[in-house]
Formats: structure tokens, C-alpha cells, sequence
């Protein structure tokens, strides 16, 4: 991708995610308030750039000096980030006149978002204000930018490693629910960015820019309201032709919409047309965090595979019955095991052949000499079976004497399966819901080694059997394009 | 109900289910076999009667003596537990002749489940001979019961205080997944019973047992397959009629009823036929593990009611806007905020009237004076809604300097609206998914502190808001019954 000659967007957002010195206006050292989050934040992402607090009290933040305006900073400003009252932005980009600012991030809120008149005014006035001075915006009401790499970040608690996930949201909080519920399946970011209000740069921009990013191979995105729909398609059918896309549309429904309008001040719009033009781009559209998270797991982890016969291990009996009728409800098949891991199955466990069948209930290999990982890789092995998945069982190992054992040795296997296949492979194996530390430091572990070494990992089979559902439509759908 | 007249059937269970002594046939040193498991269980969960362990070779287990055979038990022995091989169960049904027996539970399988003619026939005599005898038989193929009050289990970390549940399960497995995944949320039994093969004792006479049992106030049931629908039906209506049921069906579809068929060597049936019928006898059909255990909390924990209007505090701005979504794709209202609560925002914090929404955005709040707690007392207070979801907003709070504090504070402001709201009421903690000992143990408090409050407590928003749609919709189909 680095000969394909890049857009003008691409080239703009390159620069302004790349600052060489960052200001916070509105930096505090009141431990509570987005002023002291952001400095901490960069410091603590090891920030290489100058950063520069800005408060009209003067002080300390975390060691470093504050200065009183924008005029004591020393040097070039590259990008200032905006923590200060709405009244008083005007006020800042004047101050960034001429001193060679390449992008003002409004955390400041209290915009169009409320509805307001005189608010819908000073945003306009602060948009106009920002063209005259040459400097573009992200946001109002916005976190701004991740980018673990180059050390920035918004929060101390967003994941520090890179991944290969490029996001846009126009919801911040979005952005932490994603890193709470799923940096512990892997989910990391090359680039991520909360865009609010998308005043000027908006969804299209930055999609764009994920399009061409180099260091982004998934993307994912959460939009409220377009400004441009069209523009929107047309990036999204670039992206998507390069990388594999998930689009979250909140504001599908009319009260949806309204709880937008309040939130982003974004105009919503219809649902069934919009997952229309999502999937003609070449996208995927989702419509809930859950299925958001486990396909932007998918596709970063999982070989792509169109084909549609699953094979299970690792369950036991009512879960291997309730998982058969699932996958065939969503349109999956479940075939009976293959000749081939049936004439495996007569060689190595007699007793079993022609009694046990996909997905393979967990019971009944107890005592059989063989067990599930074996099974599964005949499965792998075997032209008949297109996508598999293995549950840990963690609910059985814990009724067995020594769990810790049983947990290692099974997680061990299907590593070992995850690295050399070529199929589409779900592990699952959820956080424990017990109020047992020995057991949460036992599952956690063998979470985070799966995660390391590169398992797409979902906490729950139902939640692996759907996204396989959907993972495989979306490669057959491309493959046909 | 102590006053209304019982059935034979009820009178049958209750006295297999309350024995004076329990036999483990099978019992073994060996704590990776479940002749061991059952003898612990019994042991650990403080079972009053006569424990006797059964092996040819002798000797001790968990420091009771075992018996070379059953002749040599002394006394009574009410209940038998059968951990030895299929090809000694007729030897053990004769053996078990005049000792005053009422049932034999096998543990035992490799029966029909097999689909073996000689292991077909084998079941067949094996029923014949019970019956000549006089013994009622649970299973084969099953774990047994669990009885918490009486203490008597088939495993040691199944949950050992009773609860309002009563459960009965055609798969022993699925009885731990059930443990596994919601025992932290207050998933308790009363009684519950894994009956396997269902040979003699069926489901039919289990859920005739709940039905009339006063123990049981919320009645669960996986079944994969029946012995006689149309008995199973007259039971569920009785159930039903009585206390909610909720009933999940394995082998709904072509490949699930093959996997039955190896499981439990259950005939499975239709899967849109079933829920009809299930739901014109008054229960809630569900089809995954998930939608169970969150109906059966919903129903132990929440106050009935049937009104479609929901509001939601504790969520920040994207989440609130895919609530409404969501509450709207499933029929829910999702109204502004009623007259009255907006009132009190205008007094209280007159910067947010006619800005603020429903879901409320916990953002907006920030700095306000007013938190989400105080919002969702009004729209508790409010005539203009039904249904309440909290959220805690863990992934919020952690951003901030204290989350135990807040965590903390909100998770007492909930538990304090729970107990005085006559209206359904959700509240969302998941277990912590981060590999951080301090979040995890912080969430599992806070989490242990809502379901000793009898909150009704869901991992996500996306599945509190599913199960209260689900839960309206059947409260209103019991008001116009």
C-alpha cells in the first residue's frame, strides 16, 4: 500500500494525528477534571512531543509548568487541545492565530448538542472563526485522538499496545466501553479517534484517512448522523475494498434519533436503507457494542473462510444439542462428523464410532483415551468442516481435581491448533463469574495467553457461533464482488 | 398452597427427593472419578442422613467406610446412587430389592443414548426389572438432584444456598453451565433435577412436582425431548398457571435433534409448534442459555408488570442513543422525559431542562449537581413510565480518580430505589474483563452487594433491556389470560 499515491485527506489527517507538541488548555492539577486526564495522559502514554498546560492561574500539572496563555508557549504548536468553557473559545483560536496550530480538539461541549440557539450560534461562529486562522477541528463535545504508537491518548485506562484496528467514533464514552469490555480479547487500536460533533473534520475524513492507513488492517466504525452521506459511501467503498469494515449507526430509530440529536447534534436516519448502502459498499453493518466487538475481533484474528460447515469441541451435551440448533436457525450447517475423523475416531476409540457426533459432546469422551483438542484437529484436517470452534469447558474442569492443569493443557492445544490453521477458528472462554479470585486469576491467564498468541477469543459459544455466521456471509459476499 | 390438595405424583417426588439414606454404588478413593464426586458432594453440602459408599474392593472413602455390597449397608436405604458400569445394573437393581429402595438414580449411561441395539435392550430390562421391584428410576445417563436445603448434590461448587428456582434438566452439564454463568447473579435453586434418558420418572412428573412445590417460586425447564407431550403440556399449564416457567428446548432443528439423539437419545419435534404451544400454556419458550438464566433472574428478582415505557440512567452518550435503538427494534417506548421528572430537572439543574433526555446521558450530567441516581428516583416517581434500567457505568468510573466511591455510591443509590420501586427494575454491573485484580475484586463486590439485595442484575444493557421486553410482554399476556 505505500506506492498507492495517497489523498489529500489522507496527507491532512496524516499531520494533524503526527503533532510534534501538544497544548492543553484548560490543564488542571485537580485530579478530577479532563484538564489533568489529558496531561496525565500523554505523559503516561509516553508522549514524545512538547507538552504544554495552558491555565490562566499558572502552576503545576504532574510536574510540568502551566503556562498562562498560549503566548508563553515556547516554539510551535503543533495541536491544542481545548478543555475550557465553551464562552472562551474564541478567545483560544485567536490566541492560535499565526503560531502554525494544525488542529484545535474540542473537548469543550455544550454546542448544538443541547439544542440552543445561542449555543447552534457560537458553534457556528467558532467554525467560521477556525477557517479565517487556517486551523481545523475535531470535535466540539469530542474526546480526540488514540494513537498508542506515537504515545497519545485521552484516558490512562485506553489499551497502550497498538493493534490493527483504526476506529471513529462519534461517541468518547463508545470508545471506553470498547476498551473495558474487549481490550482483554484483544481489542487495540492503531489509531482511534472520537470526533463529536464532526464540526468540520468529520466521519468521512477520518475514514478516509483508515482507508489508506498503512497501520490500520480492520476498521471499525460508530457514527450517530452523516454530514455528508454521500462523501461517507464513497470512503466507506474505498475502505472497504482494502480492509474489512464494521459500521455501528446509533440513532436508527426516532428515539434513537432524538437521544442523538442531544448527544452529537446529529440528524439520524433510516435503518433498513442505511444497512442496505452499508452492505453495497462492500461493509458490514452491525447494530449492537456486542456484535461490534466480536467481529472487529473476527476479522482481526480469524483467516477469512466463506464456507459454512462448523464443527464444535469442548462442550458438553445440552450446549452441543443447543449449539446444532443454533447454527442451523442463523443457517449454518452441522454436519455429522466426516468420514475421515469417523475412521480416526474407530482407529483410536472404538467404543465411540458411529455414537459420537458434531458438535462433540465433551461427556462423551470422558475415559475414552481420546480428547476433545484431538478430535479437533481431525476436524481441521478434514475437507468436510469449514469453521470450528473450541470451548475451553471451564464450567467441567472446575468440578475435576486439578482445574489449573486440565485449563493449561486444553488452552495449550488450542493454540497450538489456532497457529496452523487455515479455517476460521473461534475459542471461547468468558471472564469468570465467580467471587473466587483463585478461579478469575486461573481464567484470566489462560485468556490473555490465548489473546497473545493471536486466538480470536469470544465469551461466549453463542456469541462465536453468530459472529462465524456473519464472518462467513461477509468472505462469500466479497469472493462474489 | 400448603392448603391446596396434592397430587400422587407430587406426593411420589417429595419422598424420593427427602431420603433418609443414600447409597453411592460405584464409590472410589479416586477424586477424579464421580463415584467420589457424589460422596464429597453429600459430605460438603451437610447431608444429615446415612451416607454409604458401595465397592467390591472396600476399604475408605473420604473417612467413611466403604460397603462390599449393598447387603452389607445396615438399616434402611431410601435412595441409591448407581456410578458403576451399565453391565452391573441389573445385579444392582437386584440387590437393591426389599431394602425399601424408592429410587435408583443413575449416573450410569452408555444406554440408548448410544443408539446400540444391545444397549437399547439393556435400558429395557433395566426398566422391567425396576419396575418388578418396585424402584422408580432417575436417568440413566444424569446427574441426580440438587437439593441445597437438604443438602444433597452431585457436585461440590454447585450453589449451597437454596433459592426460589426449581429446575428441572434433561442435561447435567447444562445444570453447571447454568452454576458457571449465574450463580453471581443470584441463580439459586430450590430444587434441581438432571433426569437424562427420562426411562421412568420424566419431565412430566418433575414439573408436575414443581408446580406444586412451595419451595419452587420461578420454575426453569430444559427438555430435549418428552416422553409424553401431551402430559408435559397439562403439567405446564398447572406450572404455569401457578408461578412463571421458562423453558428452553434442545433439538429444535434437524442437526440439534441428531445431537439429542447421541445426548440423551431424545426424539426432538418442531420448533415453531413448540413455542406455540408452550406459550399457550402460559410459559416463556426461550432458545439460548443466555435468555434463560436472564428470564429466570428476571422473574426471581423483579416486581411484575406489563407497561412498555422504559427509561435508562448511568450511560454515556452512544450507549444511550443505541438504548433507544435497541428498546425500539423490540417495541419497548423509550419516551422523553415525563412532565413531572423535567420539572424537577428545571428546579434542580435548570441548565440541562429541555437538553436532557431519556435515556439520560450521564455525560450531560457531569457538573451538574444533579447525578443519575437522583433521575432515576423521579422517573421511579413518575407515572409516566414502567420500566427501569441503571447502569452502573463501570468503564466511566474507573476513568476517575476514586471509582471504589462511586461504584460504591451508585451501587448503594440502586440498591435503595430496588427496594422500595413497585415498577421492573435492571440493573447492569458486568463481571470486570480487565486483567486487573483491583477492577475485578472492586466489580465482584459491588456485583455480590446487588444480588444480596435481591437486585436483579444483567451483564450487559443489550440483555437487561431484551429480558424486560420480554418480561412485559408476558406479564401482560398473564393479565389478559
Amino acid at each position: 500500500m505505500t506506492s498507492t499515491p495517497v489523498s489529500d485527506t489522507y496527507r491532512l489527517i496524516e499531520a494533524v494525528f503526527q503533532p510534534a507538541s501538544i497544548v492543553v488548555a484548560g490543564a488542571s492539577a485537580n485530579p478530577d477534571t479532563p484538564g489533568y486526564d489529558y496531561v496525565r495522559s500523554l505523559l503516561e502514554f509516553g508522549y514524545k512531543g512538547g507538552i504544554y498546560p495552558i491555565n490562566p492561574k499558572g502552576g503545576e500539572v504532574l510536574g510540568l509548568p502551566v503556562y498562562r496563555s498560549l503566548a508563553e508557549v515556547p516554539g510551535t504548536v503543533d495541536y491544542v487541545i481545548s478543555c475550557i468553557p465553551s464562552a472562551a473559545v474564541l478567545d483560544l483560536v485567536s490566541a492560535c492565530r499565526g503560531r502554525g496550530v494544525k488542529a484545535l480538539q474540542l473537548f469543550t461541549g455544550r454546542f448544538s448538542e443541547t439544542g440552543r440557539p445561542e449555543a447552534i450560534d457560537l458553534e457556528q461562529r467558532l467554525l467560521a472563526a477556525a477557517r479565517d486562522a487556517g486551523i481545523r477541528l475535531i470535535g466540539p463535545n469530542c474526546m480526540g485522538l488514540l494513537y498508542p504508537a506515537e504515545g497519545i491518548s485521552f484516558r490512562t485506562d485506553m489499551p497502550k499496545r497498538p493493534g490493527p484496528i483504526g476506529f471513529l467514533s462519534q461517541s468518547g464514552n463508545l470508545l471506553f466501553e470498547l476498551t473495558h469490555f474487549a481490550e482483554s480479547r484483544g481489542l487495540r487500536f492503531s489509531k482511534a479517534i472520537s470526533y463529536g460533533n464532526a464540526l468540520d473534520l468529520n466521519e468521512s475524513d477520518f475514514l478516509q484517512y483508515f482507508a489508506e492507513d498503512s497501520e490500520t488492517h480492520v476498521v471499525g466504525a460508530y457514527v450517530e448522523g452523516l454530514r455528508d452521506g454521500r462523501r461517507f459511501l464513497v470512503a466507506l467503498r474505498l475502505a472497504a475494498s482494502r480492509k474489512p469494515v464494521v459500521v455501528l449507526k446509533g440513532g436508527r430509530t426516532a428515539a434513537g434519533g432524538r437521544t442523538a440529536a442531544s448527544h452529537t447534534a446529529a440528524l439520524a436516519g433510516e435503518s433498513a436503507v442505511w444497512d442496505a448502502a452499508v452492505r453495497q459498499a462492500g461493509a458490514l453493518p452491525v447494530s449492537t457494542v456486542e456484535d461490534l466487538i466480536d467481529m472487529l475481533i473476527a476479522f482481526a484474528y480469524m483467516r477469512p473462510g466463506s464456507g459454512r460447515r462448523l464443527a464444535m469441541v469442548g462442550a458438553g451435551g445440552g450446549r452441543s444439542v443447543l449449539t446444532a440448533d443454533l447454527c442451523e436457525e442463523l443457517g449454518l450447517a452441522v454436519p455429522p462428523l466426516p468420514d475421515d475423523v469417523e475412521q480416526n475416531i474407530a482407529e483410536s476409540a472404538p467404543d465411540l464410532a458411529g455414537w459420537l457426533t458434531n458438535p462433540v459432546d465433551q461427556s462423551i469422551l470422558a475415559g475414552s483415551g481420546i480428547g476433545g483438542a484431538r478430535v479437533l484437529e481431525w476436524l481441521d484436517e478434514s475437507s468436510g468442516i469449514d469453521l470450528l470452534v473450541a470451548n475451553v469447558g471451564e464450567p467441567w474442569a472446575f468440578g475435576r481435581p486439578d482445574p489449573e492443569r486440565i485449563i493449561a493443557r486444553v488452552t495449550d492445544r488450542f493454540i497450538a491448533i489456532a497457529a496452523r490453521t487455515k479455517k476460521p477458528f473461534a475459542v471461547v472462554l468468558a471472564p469468570s463469574d465467580y467471587p473466587d479470585e483463585q478461579r478469575w486469576r486461573l481464567v484470566s491467564e489462560a485468556r490473555e495467553r490465548l489473546v497473545e498468541a493471536g486466538v480470536a477469543l469470544f465469551p461466549s459459544v453463542e456469541r462465536a457461533v453468530r459472529s462465524l455466521a456473519r464472518f462467513s456471509t461477509y468472505w462469500a459476499g466479497r469472493s462474489s464482488a
